[in-house]
């Protein structure tokens, strides 16, 4: 795989983030490169975060993507939040617009859309898993979408709480027998390292519910995706929302909507 | 021209300019993709060069060539100077070692190295023409190269005098018939622009003259140049000073030294 030649109006696009993946670095560069657009995509990390984003203002770098542990404590170093970014006090994504620096979360708007496109009935109850940062984002996108009603399970009562009355579900310790219509897991459950194997709900709990979500991304299929499939449940994939949400970060920082043909290819070349 | 494959491993060098050109973004990254060296080049500028450096710094950007207006401001922004940079007061070129940045000044280097390579008989005189901020690195580079007795020209005496009492030399308004072994132009006479027809020494100074250096670059063939070929002298060129000191950056970032083969390559593809 290639690219065009950098030259002086090429302008560059970046991640910021604690461990740098290399899926934005390639989602990103290969459609620039399908597209025949003029930009370039780099991952960074920092030790200096007031610095790393008055670098990207001064330097003109048009947008960044923000990941743990900057989602919040980058908000006080920004001109604005979009919407979303302010209601659920995360930014995962900064646009600079001639030095104006705006923070949007397209984790939210990700999750909200594929949960619109998938379809829930009206009055269908919601569970949620985790309390993190990405919790946020997916509780709000989920109450947004229609789910009023619905549980935060975190065993960290204070942050579970928190996040439970900011939209206005219930909070409990533990699954302990619960379901929902919808089942969504924001936690490390199932993800690459030590708990790679762990199944985030129990088969009752996936048995009873439509409508599976799992936040892990890595690996594209985990132990709860693959019991909710074997249940024949419909699911949302982590790796469904991380290129959705790269996607919406792409026309952010170019005005340019690639096809879908585009975008399976560039996930093709990001996961491989 | 293509490149490979940029990924989280990647490292970033730019330069900082008022008006990026060209150059030294197709220059390293040709010599990245002929020696398979995981790095990517881009042109910026910028309107607040604290936060551009601090930008440098917090993103772990390996390197940074630094052109005018920013060759004096940027001192105090850095962590240190290597010696020459320290001597005249310029830097064109940051190396970012883990956070520490350090000014360099390859301008001055390739001068001192051109010269010395083209020989110069001992108890030569210079004049150099010009008293910017290319001029104290061409005539530091001279003096140090053994051009111990010289002439600044340059119609402004505070630059033109504190320019010559730096390096031992003398300073006149006007060439006025003046002569010297080498003579050197660091005025933008000769380029691009409005002052592309101008000659910067007559014709009777370029006959008396050894050797004829001119600083502009672009074009790569200035009427100086052509007058002191067509006298039959010998010749240092604003390209050739270019080029070298765009190496001596490229090694000073990737501790990597190419063929002369190579170069040649990058400077074909760099100027074209």
């Amino acid at each position: 795989m290639t690219k065009p030649l950098i030259g002086r109006d090429t302008r560059l696009c970046m991640s910021l983030s604690a461990r740098p993946s290399n899926f934005g670095t390639r989602f990103h560069n290969r459609l620039y490169e399908l597209l025949g657009l003029d930009y370039v995509y780099k991952a960074f990390t920092t030790t200096d975060l007031p610095a790393a984003i008055g670098g990207i203002r001064a330097l003109g770098i048009r947008g960044c993507a923000i990941s743990m542990p900057f989602k919040e404590a980058v908000i006080p170093l920004l001109d604005g939040l979009e919407g979303s970014a302010a209601a659920i006090d995360s930014v995962n994504t900064i646009v600079n617009d001639d030095g104006r620096l705006t923070g949007h979360n397209t984790d939210y708007s990700a999750v909200r859309t594929l949960v619109e496109q998938a379809g829930v009935a009206a009055g269908t109850t919601a569970m949620l898993r985790g309390s993190g940062g990405m919790g946020k984002a997916v509780a709000t996108a989920l109450r947004d979408a229609g789910l009023t009603r619905g549980t935060i399970v975190a065993r960290n009562e204070r942050s579970g709480r928190a996040l439970a009355e900011s939209v206005g579900w219930e909070w409990a310790a533990e699954v302990d027998g619960r379901t929902a219509g919808l089942i969504a897991n924001v936690t490390p459950l199932g993800m690459e390292g030590p708990d790679a194997d762990a199944l985030a709900f129990d088969r009752e709990t996936i048995a009873a519910a439509e409508l599976v979500l799992d936040a892990v991304a890595l690996p594209p299929d985990t132990p709860l995706l693959r019991a909710a499939r074997d249940a024949g449940k419909r699911v949302i994939t982590g790796a469904a929302i991380g290129t959705l949400q790269a996607l919406e970060q792409f026309v952010l920082y170019t005005g340019v909507t690639p096809t879908a043909e585009q975008v399976a290819e560039a996930e093709r070349v990001a996961r491989s």
